[in-house]
């Protein structure tokens, strides 16, 4: 392995940082430690943020990669940049200027928008027409992640390569969220009363995004049609003072999220995926089952930690990505990320 | 799911079946279960097959495919032929010359030959004899199956996704040959003497062909440079008497193997694979470790089946070899395959 950003050669894949939150800067720091990666330019709508050095953000020994944090336009021109690590936000829509914006400075990009993991069926214009750009610049577009982009839909596409037949998918993700970041455990809404969370149920401020992307990622690899597609999002409640990073949670607060999503192809359910982060759940685990000929099943104890893993796959998946047919690419359509030196 | 191949329609990737051993029967089991595949051609080295229908060999409702066995050349030259399942033998140097006359009748190749899973480090002139051939046909070829080929490469490199560093990979595959067909069960020396064991190891008559190609298959994902690879084998013997698909076995004989490859890079053993496969294992399973940033591990209770699951690869890795860029492929580089409709 090499260490610090300092050793490195100045060879390697060319990344441009494209938002700059803890997802961003986790990236950063992974490929400072990667010989085949470096860092050539960065960004972020911070303007606190412009002129500051990326290497003193991700606290590099020796202060490196020196590259200054810039916008946009002068990011995405840097000299040997080839590919963006895209981190800043969840909603497709708003992400799509900043994406064409990449692609046509002739980049690909890696992004951990999770409506852009698998947009084709619920936002089919603005798909076409990322699609249409990166096909007329040359590049590749990802939207890729732990989940989605992994942990509830690549892996359990991989493991059916083992079967013979799959007629369904069942997922089941128990993340403790006690042990995340903190804003993780207020994005599940621990410490809420239950009714503030129905409040942000029907305002849509709360709930992972992403599961719809995965159904509908499996059931595309698998030549299903899906007749629907149903979500549903309901409160752990804590049964006993139950300690979180913002403080004890009282009996009848919520503790987190219970969301499950389930497809549905004709009169058949195909793609069940449940995920459950609160706060002082047990066992956390990945858990996939899939039932065919023959059934196959897998557990991952512990679980896949999200922030680290979702830095993880984005990184590992640059490469791959760079290299990928033009336009707008699926995970389950590209051979697998891995992390390399 | 379309059942029988009575019910397909004409179209779909054409398949040419080489080799009608039992593996080579399953696959084309499953081909005709298939509605994106269909075999057009059938070829085996046995004289008495020729002439006979394929579909009537596979017991397919309604005896189709109507396909004849033929030999190669005709075979190779059916109208629609797009992709060849070969499965003839494990030793790439025995099975080159039926390869390269696939490639040059300008088809994909997914084969079962272990030894082609990964042999550019052992065979780097047949290798690049095969990966020529391909690059001027324009086709791909690739050699697939449970193990090498998934169980004990593919899946641990696609697991390391959600890594950001993986030092050491170490798998453990543990297989009941009890609940596996005869000839396996006389492959593993289930039955015989403890020296008969041993003098066969000193022949090169026994064990399972292919963790070592699964070992460099892992350390070229990873970007490791081998300086060692070592394979060690061993009996597993009865300790009482126990039941078989041979008759039972007296206590002190063998049950099956015990087969070990290590893999160094430089002073570090950074992959490990162990393959139990002995009649009347206990807790049969797939066991991956990755060692790295963070940890991570996954079992598959009961494990991939061996027979079922070499045939499965195959079939689901067709339309992606055909579809994958010309020239010696290895899974590492390609798609999940899937099994579709």
């Amino acid at each position: 392995m090499t260490g610090a950003g300092a050793t490195k050669s100045e060879s390697g894949l060319g990344v441009v940082h494209y938002g700059l939150g803890s997802i961003g800067l986790e990236v950063a720091r992974l490929v400072a430690e990667r010989s085949e990666l470096r860092s050539v330019g960065a960004v972020d709508v911070r303007p606190e943020l412009v002129g500051k050095h990326l290497g003193e953000l991700i606290a590099a020994p020796g202060g490196r990669p020196n590259v200054v944090v810039s916008e946009a336009r002068a990011a995405l021109a840097a000299p040997g940049a080839d590919v963006v690590a895209h981190c800043t936000g969840s909603s497709l829509e708003r992400v799509v200027p900043q994406l064409v914006e990449c692609v046509e400075a002739g980049l690909s990009v890696v992004s951990t928008c999770e409506e852009l993991s698998y947009p084709r069926d619920r936002a089919p214009e603005v798909t076409a027409r990322l699609d249409r750009a990166a096909r007329a610049a040359g590049v590749a577009v990802l939207g890729t992640g732990v989940n989605p982009g992994f942990a509830m839909d690549y892996l359990p596409v991989v493991l059916s390569a083992a079967m013979r037949r799959v007629d369904r998918v069942d997922v089941h993700r128990v993340q403790d969220a006690g042990l995340r970041r903190i804003p993780l455990q207020q994005k599940v809404g621990a410490g809420i009363t239950v009714e503030e969370f129905a409040e942000r149920v029907r305002a849509g401020t709360i709930g992972h995004v992403g599961l719809p992307e995965s159904a509908r990622m499996i059931a595309a690899a698998f030549g299903w049609n899906l007749t629907d597609v149903r979500e549903t999002l309901e409160p752990h409640v804590a049964d006993r003072p139950t300690p979180s990073g913002l403080g004890e949670i009282a009996p009848g607060r919520v503790t987190g999220i219970h969301q499950i999503v389930s497809a549905v192809a004709g009169d058949r359910e195909v793609v069940a995926l449940t995920l459950d982060m609160a706060v002082g759940l047990d066992a956390p685990r990945d858990e996939i089952r899939l039932f065919g000929d023959p059934d196959l099943s897998t557990v991952i104890p512990g679980g896949l930690h999200g922030d680290v893993a979702t830095a993880a796959v984005v990184v590992n998946a640059l490469a791959i990505t760079a290299g990928a047919p033009p336009g707008l690419r699926v995970m389950t359509e590209l051979p697998p990320p891995r992390p390399r030196p």
